[in-house]
């Protein structure tokens, strides 16, 4: 199993490799996004944060790094993968400039821009771009998150007044959770249900002041900070309810459904669930930048974890008088390389998801194509899935990095602390994981048929009637190689577990199998006599988000594969094609289960697996800095005072020790363990 | 599989059930421990946390409830399992609270009592018990945390003077992480190498002013700040470096190591490393406060989570008009029932072991026999286990509560942040969870043969001449009971799951197994050629690993089997005995592919096993708040917001939809689905 070592590769090249379609951008910001308003605060108050976070998004404004995705007429770029790329790289900086960011331009500009009309574009765009306008995104309510569906706000057109009575019935419907909305917001676009003439045409948006221009909340409108959090110090989280707000005609934004003078609605979309889902769906923008963002953090996570590793000593090997550096651990080893070749594949599965994004929104919004209604469901499941895969991957690896600092790590001064606790909530906003998740496995089920990118529990949607009669995978990223790869494999079990095609199988049978499992027991269930319709969902809730899980793992390795094929340099490439190797295999060990039982792991290969992971540990171990420097973080930008200090730290030490065992002759502290016996062998 | 019901239980049998020995330090402690100083404040700055629960300790020093530790004649009640049932209860508490407790009475004052002799007693002991004297335990430094052995800070002896010259010789050197030593600490105990008349005698402890009565340093000592940390924001972490301060001879803490007035050391334990570990044993109750104290967090989570999800709606069924409540869903099950069946596991162990410890502890400093060697290394190796799996499994678990309760459960003012982030470093500090099970396999390798609870990374000890030539699993709680089960289990393969024998049988195969393997690979790498000690060691590192968790495992299922056991009321034992199936189980099912691997399960037994989990959680699904009121939280401890508000929300909720689609007749949402499809079969 062993091989020549992997030559050492320059970290420039692994950057480049890594930084693709939009490396301008993420130049420019290695640059130029330079400020300590930037860069957390450590033991700052909920109040100063908020109010240097503020003091940042202004900056940010006037960057103009922060509207790339905005149309050229209005000073934008029309660049929709720049804006999320350039989110991402904020994210590297304190997360509540991003969250703050990713509201106001992203998330409120966003639907501005893709909900509203010219009318509004031109009165408020520019406003809006360079934060004049601080706007919230009112879509959540305490009572309803992931079911967007369900809202309970109401806004009921009057044609007397020729306005909406926009109201929060009950406190359950309140906005909640609402950035920008505690402190900074003078207007929200929210979302309610739009009734006139008596009828309820589901959930539109409306852009309505919230504050007047001396901060003091609109009539009718009642705001609520949601007070500190876990961590988004910086980001001023509200509630906001309703009391029969007067909100003029011409303020819903209604580019997909329009209400006349006297009432009468109109829309170019006669399916009121497809209308709810088609503007949704315009706002996918939010779901990618989170998992972008969640990438940025698993990395400076990553970052500072393995270079501290690289200085930290615990514990003397035998007949050595330094200790053993942490990172030479086999386990040390074990939480580390994984994490990070899991890290590079979706860095690469990320870059797929944006230019794949920014095709698809590009011809809809700037070259005014119709939506390619296929293409727009399997981006939808593409970013539900990745922002699943990225969040829940940044809470593990996060957590994993503070202990694998020790104490260090649990202190603010290291930044650790900071990027645990400000992307906690990622799992869970711009839509739950699991519910996410079920939305990708319903995509799969029914081969993106007319299911509109809903997330509910799917007991309203006729799923069964819809879900395919045969399940195609469709390869997502270099089709012809992956082909070839897994052509290649020949058809016994002894295929050498390093060869890419093998890897592939693994990952396409067991999609593939779980997906068929799923569909097959989803129908027994539904000609079950007597099971109600809800359990004959729920009986297979596991095993619908176990194919959801394989079939992004699955997505997720094609990338990674496309990512080293293109890879010029041969020692980046024998270094990538590794580290992918390890994503693989490392991947199929957490299922080996799995595997095993179904036939495609005998208990011998399965050990051999293992063996097979540890081996390329060691193969990894001296490029683990390597690593992390293709990252290419800016030193400016980790804030972690034991990057500075540890090194330094352990030189000293080592002098001072050699030093005292001068002084003290025999007295040393290392030197008391011999009188314990050596092994034999030795 | 299906079977009768279980019937419902009075949480109140099964609070009895739990409490256990100290029951009434548990309702005492639920009855008045009652202060608005004892909860946790949200949005509270550090200082203003520091300065309150400077008073709360104060308070608990009044109160006598943290004293039971201590001798009787200086008014404690010689009760060591009480004060650790003690700081479990204070641990419902706020966090910082308990830590400050802990260190107080547990470690500094414990150091203390243990370490030092009667007139240490008589002259400190009262002031610290009244926390008229806050103090540190300093033992931890930047370079060294987990090998307290390679400590750098020397204290040496002059007989010229009769003192000892304190000093921290490097950076690396500083005393880190001390709790009490950032503000409050008058004393510390110091631990620093002991060099006299020219040798190193290995590490002791000290007492040590570090300031003077108006709160200054003390000369020669340097008081830095640790910051604000993650969590905990109510202890005040800090470093103390010592520049030659000068000890009086007589500050030595000298029950095992006494220096005479020429410098001459003595200590009835000749061996030093024998000496040192002795001392550390002692200290074994900070790691058991611990692990108790993790599982009241856990506790807490799993109440907040569990009530949530049973008021908490999202998405309707088909023809139901109300949402499903989230307990429901199948994947809600899946994360909180297994958890919740863990943490009474993890009770009913933490149990057994502050029993044995305070019998082992009792036996040694109160009844003044000697030391029974091989139960305080049993001892120590339970409490190393038992602090490892209470740790990690309150981080998983308190991270999947957080997000199962969505967006609310990362506001402050619902609790679940704080006891993230408070417990966080509960698997680094008392010794790094890695370490400890490196701790543990050392025991179980070597039989608990003189391996002092070495925390080392093994080069140093000859570990293979050492170790077991034979593995005899020793069954540490309802040893007849569980012999009987075990031995009851017919040969097959096809016993079926619910029978506790097979479970058992399961958890001993496979950490025999693992032992053995274990042992197996170390013996061959210790007689090849070439093999670098270190790589002897380190290639087998995760294996050894592994059979320290089996080991943790199978220990903490004896110890629920012993509690079902002894459960009288028939019902209440008939949900605890369904509970323990779940833990066994999902214990089992998390590993399932070792047991594939080796075959004790077929593909198909596999496939039984997921189907019979998921049966046992339709089972349990009803009982799920009974089981967490079981654990009988005061409602005033759990200041959790959504506890008081969710419920009569959703009823508000449900009434106001009621009326709206009174008034709006078929334009209410949840209609406006049914254009949709029902699926077939209805």
């Amino acid at each position: 199993m062993t091989s020549t070592p992997i030559a050492p590769v320059d970290p420039k090249v692994l950057r480049e490799v890594l930084d693709g379609r939009w490396a301008h951008v993420r130049r420019d910001a290695r640059e130029n996004l330079d400020d300590p308003d930037f860069l957390p605060v450590y033991g700052e108050s909920m109040t100063e944060a908020r109010e240097r976070v503020t003091r940042a998004a202004k900056k940010l404004a006037e960057s103009g790094r922060v509207v790339l995705g905005f149309p050229k007429e209005y000073g934008g770029q029309d660049d929709s993968g720049g804006s999320v790329t350039s989110i991402e790289m904020v994210a590297f900086n304190d997360l509540s400039i991003m969250v703050k960011t990713g509201v106001q331009w992203g998330l409120f500009g966003g639907a501005l821009q893709l909900l509203g009309t010219k009318r509004h574009h031109d009165q408020y765009l520019r406003d809006v771009m360079s934060f004049d306008i601080p706007g919230c995104f009112a879509m959540t309510e305490t009572g309803h998150g992931s079911d967007v569906q369900q809202l309970r706000t109401t806004c009921t057109y009057d044609p007397a007044t020729q306005t909406f009575d926009l109201h929060t019935p009950h406190q359950a419907a309140r906005k909640d959770y609402i950035g920008n909305a505690a402190k900074d917001g003078r207007m929200a676009v929210v979302f309610a249900q739009l009734v006139t003439q008596g009828t309820n045409h589901g959930v539109h948006a409306w852009l309505v002041p919230i504050r007047d221009e001396q901060g003091n909340p609109m009539p009718g409108v009642t705001i609520e900070d949601d007070g500190p959090k876990a961590g988004l110090l910086g980001v001023d989280n509200g509630r906001l309810t309703f009391d029969h707000v007067s909100v003029p005609r011409d303020m819903l934004l209604d580019r997909y459904g329009q209400v006349a003078e006297d009432g009468t609605y109109t829309s170019s979309i006669e399916n009121e669930t497809r209308r709810f889902f088609t503007m949704l769906g315009t706002l996918v923008r939010g779901r990618v930048s989170v998992g972008g963002s969640a990438g940025s953090a698993t990395k400076l996570a990553l970052d500072i974890a393995a270079r501290y590793g690289e200085v930290r000593r615990q514990f003397a090997a035998p007949g050595e008088e330094r200790e053993i550096v942490i990172n030479d651990y086999l386990v040390h080893q074990r939480k580390l390389l994984p994490a990070l070749a899991k890290t590079y594949a979706l860095h690469f599965a990320q870059g797929e998801l944006v230019s794949t994004m920014h095709d698809v929104q590009t011809a809809v919004h700037v070259h005014g194509q119709e939506i390619d209604e296929h293409a727009q469901r399997e981006l939808e499941s593409r970013a539900a899935g990745l922002k699943v895969a990225q969040t829940a991957h940044a809470t593990q690896t996060i957590q994993m990095c503070r202990e694998a600092c020790g104490g260090a790590g649990y202190l603010q001064e290291n930044r650790l602390p900071h990027l645990k606790a400000d992307t906690d909530v990622f799992t869970t906003f711009e839509g739950d994981n699991t519910v996410l998740l079920q939305l990708v496995a319903k995509g799969l089920l029914t081969g993106y048929r007319d299911n509109f990118g809903s997330l509910d529990g799917w007991g309203r949607v006729g799923f069964v009637a819809d879900m395919v009669r045969e399940t195609v995978l469709e390869r997502t990223a270099a089709r012809g190689l992956i082909a070839r790869l897994v052509d290649a494999v020949p058809g016994t079990d002894e295929v050498p577990m390093l060869e890419r095609g093998w890897q592939l199988k693994m990952f396409e049978f067991r999609e593939k199998h779980s997906l068929e499992g799923a569909i097959r027991r989803l129908r027994k269930n539904s000609t079950t006599e007597g099971m109600a319709p809800f359990d004959m969902f729920n009986d297979v809730q596991d095993h619908v988000l176990k194919a959801a899980q394989t079939h992004i793992e699955r997505i997720v390795l094609e990338s990674f594969v496309a990512g080293v094929d293109r890879t010029e340099d041969p020692a980046a490439q024998r270094l990538l094609d590794t580290l992918c190797d390890l994503y693989a295999l490392s991947t199929i060990e957490a299922d080996k289960a799995w595997f095993l039982e179904h036939g495609q792991l005998t208990p011998a290969r399965a050990k051999l697996l293992t063996a097979t992971v540890n081996q390329l540990l060691r193969e990894l171990r001296p490029h683990l800095v390597t690593l992390v420097d293709g990252f290419a973080i800016p030193d400016a930008w980790k804030a972690a005072a034991i990057l500075e200090e540890e090194a330094g730290r352990q030189e000293a030490m080592a002098a001072r020790d050699a030093e005292l065992r001068a002084q003290n002759g025999e007295a040393t502290p290392n030197d008391t363990a011999t009188d314990l016996d050596v092994p034999p062998g030795q």
